[in-house]
């Protein structure tokens, strides 16, 4: 016996979460029995919500619970012929918020690693060639992380995109090796932009 | 704009649980949503049930969906005439894991805080003495965190008790000044109860 059921069952499930050990996932159970109920119960709510009804953009894989993302739903995006590929949604933000980008996303929510079972499908990349295949993209840059495995991401991607009638570059300047793009800030981000090589 | 309203709303939503900043919630919403959503309704519902189901038992205060928690309920806890005091449900935990103690509890579920707005009531003082002017309860142990606040929670209930016939006492020895009870082993726990000195 440890505590009553449905406490035990709370602290358990919240180690669902990244970064929750026992200690941590006892003290968030607490202070949410003690005092924050309701936000306890809009978080069920948003939970149950979110795993539920957020699905992939067709546009560009990022998590919506519409069928197009609000950038890819946006026809206000001035370079909409230029596709910018990163590994996650955050990795999005970040872009944005740099604001000097105005072309279209792919979000492949990862990258390649055979060893965990991620290989081309895993990351839609067959979606991605089908844009790449019509006439609207010109312009294909590839933003995932300046790792061993977003660089060798890339790589594919690149392989893959020289079939096809695009420009193909790869931010280069500014992000540093080995650190995560979704962490660097906004001016180097956009030196890593302008600074892009092409492949 | 950031994200889609369903998948903002859940990073909102996570910022209840504490030690978690934009960033961890957002880290947290992406996992969920890439590759633990049975997990993520499985916490929902916890969630759900327990912020609605979990009171506080009638015997100790501790967190729990029925009238009386485990403990409490249990006939088999060799001097139910003793009482120990504690600051949370977790150091009913720490307490109960070195299998030393057989008494029962009482969980004040904080300590007394008063900038904070913490007094005798919110402690539940009132049903503390109440079981205290019963013939049942012949000692209270104060085992409140060796912290300034902890100590003044002890001897504010040491003051309430000698109003009663009971042997009051305060653990002692082992735990380490300004530690957490919650975080000390079950030898130094063991120790300190041996080490109890009469108040
Ligand atoms: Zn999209
Ligand atoms: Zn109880």
């Amino acid at each position: 016996m440890k505590f009553s059921p449905l406490v035990d069952e709370l602290i358990q499930s919240l180690r669902v979460l990244p970064g929750v050990g026992p200690k941590s996932a006892q003290r968030m159970a607490f202070q949410l029995l003690e005092r924050e109920r309701k936000a306890g119960l809009k978080l069920a709510d948003s939970l149950q919500k979110a795993m539920s009804d957020v699905g992939h953009c067709q546009g560009c894989r990022t998590f919506t619970e519409e069928t197009l993302c609000p950038i890819c739903a946006s026809n206000k995006r001035g370079n909409a012929e230029v596709i910018c590929v990163v590994e996650t949604p955050a990795d999005v933000l970040a872009i944005e918020a740099g604001g000097h980008f105005t072309g279209r996303y792919f979000v492949l929510l990862g990258h390649l690693s055979p060893l965990d079972g991620v290989g081309p499908e895993q990351l839609g990349l067959a979606l991605l060639e089908q844009q790449l295949s019509s006439n609207d993209v010109t312009e294909l840059i590839l933003a995932t992380n300046p790792t061993v495995e977003g660089d060798a991401t890339a790589h594919f991607i690149a392989d893959m995109a020289r079939r096809h009638n695009v420009v193909i570059s790869r931010i280069a300047h500014g992000v540093p090796v080995g650190g995560e793009l979704e962490y660097v800030d906004s001016t180097t981000l956009a030196l890593s932009f302008n600074g892009r090589i092409k492949l």
